[in-house]
């Protein structure tokens, strides 16, 4: 069995932002040599996400406006735990966006449908922060 | 390290539909010959789901008529990713629930609780699409 | 290959809780003598959860009072689930906050962020319940 890790930094110059990671997945599978396995990539953050969705600018203008439906940044009060932050909400969009994705690798290559895409979602970002990316196979 | 992969396919007759995938599962299993490991199986496409929850028609009612309130699917024009689709809603849906479960098999079963069932969650459907099953231990 | 599993047991004095079990599965960790590998940990009944989230009482509180207004437990009569159960809610709780996570173990360690904490999340308590953890590497 071998085993990858590498880990992906972001600092966004938005509160919010969607990256599509997918090049720097496939190019951490070339850099494995893993050609049969698993791959796990997880946000180290609690109010970021790895998720996997369509690339499509309006779909992801719909994402913002439907997690600001479902847990509205502001009035910052309306949580308790904006005692000395102001980020609650951002641990519960990520709650809904998932923290973590897990990927067939088959024949060296991601085992994916025709429009599969992976995104780091930022839901509390102007800050340094990572991801991991794991991966066990041959 | 042994490594198995199959794809099952579906074409359901609704837009929306649930539809136990269990028997399946338990079938890639069997016949790849792994004892000890880890599953995964995951929607191959972006509006669709595979989750695991009770195999009630009262609670997959309750699933449609709650999907149906959290992210509506008229009017589509709701939507920005609906300029040339009608599925926004479909995507977001798939968000709440899933694109991929994990399960670990044990002596050459699926390591299930007592009212564990696999479903595979259609929520743009009326064409054909797929799931992934990716299993790798010994 | 390595291969590991344990059960934890779980009976809560109340309805709906959340329990951090962080130092259980460090120490399934340890008891399995993997150093490289992928950790599955999953809620074995379909009314609870395991997620990655903060240790923070007031984002726990925010939790509560979210997951209550996403998917409210009364009047019980509004689910179809609720015919012979009152647990509708619980299945839709435990499908916002996920079934299970999957962990990255590096030199015998979770390969976590500085805020990751594991959580076991009861939404149907009061009665004997069951988290699966699996891990397999070297």
């Amino acid at each position: 069995m071998k085993s990858y890790r590498k880990e992906l930094w972001f600092n966004t110059s938005k509160r919010r932002e969607l990256i599509n990671i997918t090049p720097d997945i496939q190019n951490c599978i070339k850099e494995s040599g893993i050609t049969e396995g698993l791959l796990l990539c997880n946000a180290m953050h609690i109010t970021a996400s790895v998720f996997i969705n369509d690339d499509e600018p309006g779909l992801h203008n719909d994402f913002e406006k439907w997690l600001e439906k479902l847990a509205p940044e502001k009035p910052y009060s309306q949580y308790q735990h904006n005692g000395f932050e102001d980020n609650a909400d951002a641990h519960l969009k990520r709650t809904v966006m998932g923290r973590e994705i897990v990927v067939a690798i088959t024949k060296g290559q991601m085992d994916f449908g025709p429009w599969e895409q992976i995104f780091y979602g930022e839901f509390d970002g102007k800050r340094k922060k990572k991801v991991l990316v794991k991966i066990i196979g041959e």
